[in-house]
């Protein structure tokens, strides 16, 4: 099996292609290096069924032979990057996914879309189902992103209803683990960063919004079951941890599994920031059999090492 | 004042150019003719001050001089004409829009962009304000059209928070008149060919559905106070006639305005088809000193003879 993986050196994109290899797939990673880093896959440049191209996917791309599996995991995932770059943002989901539907339709190949729980937007239903439409401000500061991803969605099935390509979609929720930048502005990074630094830890509105985290070990072992599944009908799934926990919580539980005392700091929540976010997993578990089965405790104890080096370069 | 209007060949484009012309502008009109039909300017084209180009705008744009203000109007527009050209729908929403802010930016020009009361989706409040987010499925057979509009407006207001343009977002419900094709789809064409070839005219559901139909010439007045309203904010303004009407309703006016004795016929729903539509016009009025003064009854009388000679071609 050959496999392209696009944003394939970046956080999610990099443990994919580690995955892909073990699986036994010979591995084309894509990457721009905006958000992704070349140390995220550097172990991997010297194997003979590793292949890397610098490539930004806003331009068309050529692939020379075979291909079999698509992942297009490529875009500028957090907050802080997609408010600073909200054109190039919008370009990866519209001409990117253009760019990558048409290599895939091209090579006849299978194509997992990255997807984001930001579909939902700010919802009032609570877990989010697939089935569920979302409640997104189109012209919100968040837009960029969100819209991106629900457009990403849309010419992916489009695709798949026209030209008959095999499409995977994975609404993906907040995830975490090692190769997390340090300075990505997500919630996890910004705590383990400042209770091992002993700053305070900063927390917007009153820290009861919730968010549900999944260790990095079983988002990429969801996606690679939906990659494979069998069936050509357009697969749309949840991929993420329903354990809900509270900014505040979180704050406490980092504070713990770090040996902290930094204080907890209180600032204004940002605008159309959402309350709540955690996936109904119903259907993956039917559809692919897969669960979670790291729990929080445990997944923060693994990343731990991971930020207490990475505070140190 | 030297306008560009991309789908100037299409039933709204055409009349904006008319009355875009009567301002005294010069207009450049770009059209791929896919929806749009060389008719519809015929009587334009030998003006000095109207120019026309063939021109698909999912392909960049270089435009020679100044140029003061673009109205993005190119669409497929109708369900039965996007949901043919899926993928295309959504390159013009996405491509053609980069496009057309693009060369906007380059030349300092205001810019309208043509989006939809379909980001509204299927809709929990009516009459629907702008503060309303929406209900749209992304991954529906409608989607092509409703997220490539959602997109639309994200790129739109993400153009005017990183690069200062004047951006106006015109949220277009219904709208009737000379020009729209017959075979389009939507549902007042249709009403009136079959009344006036005495075929059965075609409810799908019950007809218990509503709409609400803005006469042309109103809302190309609102289009043109948009256009030149002062002021460099962000302006999202819905654009339609609040008289809401059940399809049932509108078909015994149709069968009134025409002399016509056809019967009704009854099909099922399409999926995610809207049940209520009607814009709030609040702001139209607040800010633009907008209201539509055609009534349904006056509009239909006057949109009769237009279809009496279409018929007959």
């Amino acid at each position: 099996m050959r496999t392209l993986v696009t944003g394939g050196a970046g956080f999610l994109g990099s443990h994919l292609c580690e995955r892909l290899l073990a699986a036994g797939h010979e591995v084309i990673c894509l990457d721009n290096l905006k958000s992704g880093r070349r140390e995220n896959i550097a172990h991997l440049l010297a194997r003979p069924d590793f292949q890397f191209l610098v490539h930004d996917i806003t331009q068309p791309i050529f692939i020379e032979g075979p291909i079999d599996y698509v992942l297009h995991m490529a875009s500028l995932a957090s907050p802080k990057d997609y408010l600073q770059e909200p054109i190039h943002t919008l370009k990866v989901g519209s001409w990117g996914t253009h760019h990558t539907l048409g290599l895939a339709k091209a090579k006849g190949a299978t194509v997992l879309l990255a997807s984001s729980s930001e579909v939902y937007g700010d919802p009032e239903v609570n877990p989010q189902p697939e089935s569920y439409w979302g409640r997104v401000n189109p012209v919100g500061p968040r837009s960029v992103y969100d819209e991106s991803k629900r457009y990403t969605e849309a010419i992916g099935v489009a695709y798949h209803r026209v030209h008959g390509l095999r499409v995977r979609i994975a609404r993906i929720f907040n995830t975490y683990g090692p190769r997390m930048r340090l300075e990505d502005g997500r919630v996890l990074p910004m705590f383990m960063t400042q209770a091992l630094r002993g700053e305070p830890l900063t927390i917007y509105g009153d820290g009861s919004q919730t968010r549900s985290l999944c260790y990095v070990s079983d988002l990429i072992e969801g996606l690679w079951r939906l990659l494979v599944a069998p069936g050509t009908e357009a697969l749309i799934v949840n991929l993420g941890n329903p354990e809900e926990v509270t900014i505040r919580e979180l704050a406490q539980e980092v504070l713990e599994v770090a040996g902290s005392r930094s204080p907890l700091s209180f600032l204004p929540l940002p605008e159309d920031d959402p309350k709540i976010r955690r996936p109904d997993i119903r259907r993956a578990q039917q559809v692919l059999g897969w669960k979670p089965l790291v729990s929080r405790a445990e997944g923060l104890r693994r990343v731990l090492p991971y930020f207490q080096e990475a505070i140190r370069r």
